[in-house]
């Protein structure tokens, strides 16, 4: 045995989704990509904000000595400023710098909060249907999953959550909007599960730590905002990421933002900013801490994606698809026509069109349509949408 | 108990050098920053070459639909590319892109690594003195660090290197040049130390990797230049980074190189990109990669730390400070005049001179100076030098 016996059978595991892509791959070799309708990733498609190629094509020119050169580990003081003061003004809290850390998107925000929170055996609540990361992010610290359902809407089933809550429950993580189902938590299910959180940590004598990934929270549709988890929830920590904001996730670059309101708030930025450092983040990039300073009130142009959106439902329904119309996030999670969702995304293949079975979310008898794409692949892939679900029938 | 219990322990070990740092910012504030001689950080202060501003203003300014999207988790296929042909030119082995995964940084680069090999209770041999993240980076994954010796002038101590190995030795970490001494491993130490683990890995029916740290691979003095492990160990695996060939440790970029030799190479580079994934990092930083790839044979100009490096080391050889005079890096691992370095250390802070204590690096008697500071930062700070000295006698 060479490699750790844990991350072998991970490879195995995850072996399923990767045939697919390659697939994928071999599909628009073989008919040509326009052919093929690829709504496997949920890679941005809408072009970056003007100010962000101009912030970039500046920030190239500046001079300034040591601009490439380490940050604390915690993030440029400028940038956690001007974050700290974004979410004092839609929390309605008051939050400093010091709240504040600067993170690799929220996939490295994640991990530093469960490296940081997590002593082995800790339990951390996922609610059904998850994004696939979140059990690997949580066994890397040796915590354990323990898995929560949300309704038939895919809304909060706080019931559900109150039974999985235990003496050894650490935190649960909500993800609004949610990949895979599109669902934004209205304030009014956060509220409900804010009571219990704080009911059941009263009950056992401990905190239970709200962790909210929100990396679509700007992408929301039909006037619909995400209501602020830190407003909230005392015990709440944020990771968010701008690489759906800015649509720039290769670039790496979020944070982490912690409540004012956390018991032992202090404890908890430095156990924060020790794992960044220990991770081997070290920090977050240099040159994008920058430019996120100087554009926290520019996004992308959401209408964009609620076209898409609106266009997708409207063919699917047509169709005969059922699924709740999503209110963020650029996903559609669509009930399959057959219980089985992997023969049926299978069905789908042979029409050149990629989808992922909700199977790989703990979500079977669905399947995730992402539609950060070309309108055209939208209105292209209907003909095989429409084949395969009459072929159901 | 709220953070996870040893991070919490972490956190109180590591706030004795946060202390010195934190004392160094009151004396800039008291004294003035020309007044006071922070060798503390190494943190490059030679300027990025030409060929990479120029690149950085090109690529901001270039329009490509996705540029700032996601890569493949190993990183752009060009870039892997280039850095292959690079190796396989230094290395004289045939190494292919596949054999190459993008990181961040070298922090990046190790922690990806250990998480692919270590099982729990595997050990990892690391030399004394060490730079301080190792311990960290082999506990992240429950590795358990043992370690070995090396001599006076800091070379390799094969015989402590041999009496450190068991059955449960999993890998050997090297850095060279190395931080805290500057120190550069010969071909020949290099050639002895593959023997033994060659030796020892049959004997003991198993596969001992050979990890090499070279961030500072291009930071050599002298005509010196550092022998590829890759062409002398089979199952060798090399952290690159970026950071101080480029000037650019802010924008964490780097690579992990792996032996085409090695045994299971198929398994263990699917496993790097795994652990790249999962454990947040997704991938290095785009833009990052693509400058990078664009400059494989450019660098920092080295004759600026060689000229700092004489600088120092002509002043405090005359003060009469005693150390192996370093090949490489930026580092100078001086002998305390007296045997408690915490105590000569505070000594100095009283000359306004903030060096770290060799303790710091489990090298007790000694003291690191990072000399990648401003010509007048040396040639002022040694009337303070010169007066501690005296002060021993």
């Amino acid at each position: 045995m060479t490699i750790a016996k844990k991350i072998k059978s991970s490879i195995a595991q995850s072996s399923m989704i990767r045939k697919m892509f390659e697939q994928g791959i071999l599909l628009k070799k073989k008919y040509g990509a326009d052919k093929v309708y690829d709504f496997s990733l949920g890679n941005p498609n809408v072009e970056q904000p003007d100010e962000f190629k101009r912030e970039l094509i500046n920030l190239a020119a500046e001079i300034i000595p040591l601009k490439h050169g380490y940050t604390p580990n915690a993030g440029y003081i400028e940038t956690r400023q001007a974050i700290a003061q974004k979410i004092s003004r839609t929390s309605g809290l008051k939050i400093g710098a010091d709240h504040v850390i600067m993170s690799c998107g929220a996939g490295g925000a994640l991990n530093v909060i469960f490296k940081a929170l997590l002593d082995p055996g800790d339990e951390v609540i996922v609610l059904k249907p998850f994004f696939v990361e979140y059990p690997f992010y949580i066994e890397n610290f040796s915590g354990i999953v323990k898995y929560a359902e949300t309704k038939k809407d895919f809304s909060l089933d706080i019931d559900s959550i109150a039974g999985a809550i235990s003496e050894k429950t650490k935190a649960i993580i909500l993800n609004s909007p949610n990949n895979p189902t599109g669902k934004v938590y209205s304030e009014k299910e956060i509220a409900e599960l804010s009571q219990v959180l704080l009911e059941k940590g009263r009950a056992l004598g401990k905190t239970i730590y709200l962790i909210s990934d929100e990396p679509y929270a700007e992408i929301v549709f039909d006037g619909v905002t995400v209501p602020s988890v830190l407003a909230a929830y005392p015990n709440s920590i944020v990771a968010y990421s701008y690489s759906k904001t800015l649509s720039l996730p290769g670039e790496r670059i979020g944070y982490i933002a912690v409540s004012p309101e956390i018991q032992d708030a202090g404890d908890l930025i430095s156990a924060l900013i020790l794992c960044t450092r220990i991770l081997g983040f070290v920090h977050a990039p240099a040159l994008m801490q920058r430019i996120v300073a100087r554009l926290q009130d520019v996004a992308v142009d959401v209408k964009v994606y609620q076209n898409k959106r609106d266009l997708l439902c409207a063919g699917l329904s047509k169709a005969g698809y059922k699924f709740a119309k999503p209110q963020g996030a650029f996903y559609l999670f669509v009930q399959s026509p057959i219980p089985d969702d992997v023969a049926f995304v299978k069905m789908l293949l042979q029409k050149n069109i990629l989808v992922v079975p909700g199977s790989g979310f703990s979500g079977p008898g669905y399947f995730r349509i992402a539609y950060c794409v070309d309108d055209a692949t939208i209105v292209n892939s209907m003909g095989g949408f429409d084949e395969a679900i009459r072929e159901c029938n």
